[in-house]
């Protein structure tokens, strides 16, 4: 019996998110039922954190108990063989037992992609979120200095969810522009459930003139969701990265 | 009645390609809807030349004859509102009335996108033609220059055209590399049927060590289909830009 950890991408377009669910397709039972097809067994999947449907991800984390001879280099092409082209296991390391993709992860990296301007562009319609007037960068990246550090983000966490502990510490954020294809990466010790979108719908209200960075220390300050914009749509976001301590 | 010339962007997974026809969803058809929609009568849309079911395009050119008062610049906003997602008019410019999107072209430019290696992308799966192994980039640039100028292509030109000139002249061949997605762009003054991707499939052999460049030569001198490598598949292929004279 081996613990298993594998780093998968996939596109969320065709998923109702990662979490099995009893209506709809997801990425958690696409890849238990091909480990059920190697291992004739169930196999209880453990991902890094949910994505909702339509978010992508470029290294979500996932663990398993394998029971099996396979070597774990052969795991990847095996999966794959067996795996919707909308999913793909990239690699997979033996961990020690004690591994868990969600308990044993000690930060995020998600990535948000935006296209603004007035062209929208069927390449990208569903992997970037179209702004179709132009964003003023500048005034997001001096705001977005704001959300770095330790923090209460109960503001910027969707509401209805029960959760008691809402301060996270976000100690990256950088911005990459590529025509009018922009962007936003954070990296954080964890993600309370839309904080990433609800950031970036704020950045955006911000770099349309809509709203001005003070509303994000009022937001952080009162806790006060209606203070932040609105959650940017799931097609625009990646799971880009999970950290982990270096003995895993 | 104004001559108008567009640029489109589409996603070609969805469509049987750009031309009109008894079965399938085309371009060309979705384009003409459109435009019918707007003027209430028939349009004739000119592409510059066919993308086969599953090519995409950055900047496929048409020219159509309009009769409506819409002013140039709203027939981008106009088309867009009627057009289904994977397509968008990036342009719009009147033009003289003898302009022709297809006649009067002056040239061409194609890439073409592979990813390399054992991991295959989700994300990049309909946008790129995955080669499960490493590709000797340097010897697939070295081998490229052999198509550089004016040859006779009827080797790489798929059987079954009735055609008569198969002399082309290919002035620009650029190689993009990012990690192991490896953009090929090519630019010449005319493209014979699946050219593009016959020269690729040629050079994803000569990238593997199945073919050496001197089929290249070969191919050119005699014109047998049979020295060139195989069509590569339609999903990796983007038609770029077209050329017109400076007057167009």
């Amino acid at each position: 019996m081996r613990n298993i950890k594998v780093i998968i991408e996939y596109d969320g377009t065709g998923f109702s998110g990662w979490q099995q669910q009893l209506n709809g397709r997801t990425v958690q039972e696409e890849v238990s039922k091909a480990l059920k097809a190697i291992t004739g067994k169930e196999v209880k999947v453990n991902g890094s954190g949910r994505t909702d449907s339509g978010v992508h991800a470029k290294g979500q984390v996932a663990s398993f108990l394998f029971e099996s001879s396979m070597a774990t280099e052969r795991i990847p092409l095996a999966l794959n063989s067996l795996l919707p082209e909308d999913i793909s296991i990239i690699e997979a390391h033996q961990v020690p037992l004690d591994f868990h993709a969600r308990y044993s992860a000690t930060g995020k990296q998600y990535y948000y992609q935006i296209l603004h301007g007035c062209k929208r562009s069927p390449l990208l319609r569903n992997y970037s979120h179209h702004i179709p007037k132009a964003l003023d960068v500048s005034l997001m990246k001096e705001a977005s200095v704001l959300f770095m550090g330790t923090h209460d983000f109960k503001a910027f966490m969707s509401t209805g969810t029960s959760i008691s502990d809402t301060v996270r510490t976000i100690n990256k954020i950088d911005f990459y522009e590529d025509n009018n294809l922009l962007k936003v990466s954070f990296r954080g010790n964890g993600f309370l459930y839309n904080m990433v979108r609800i950031m970036v719908g704020t950045l955006i209200d911000i770099g349309l003139g809509r709203r001005t960075s003070a509303v994000i220390t009022k937001a952080l300050e009162t806790g006060d969701r209606n203070q932040a914009g609105p959650t940017a749509p799931p097609h625009g976001l990646y799971l880009d990265k999970v950290f982990y301590p270096l003995t895993h």
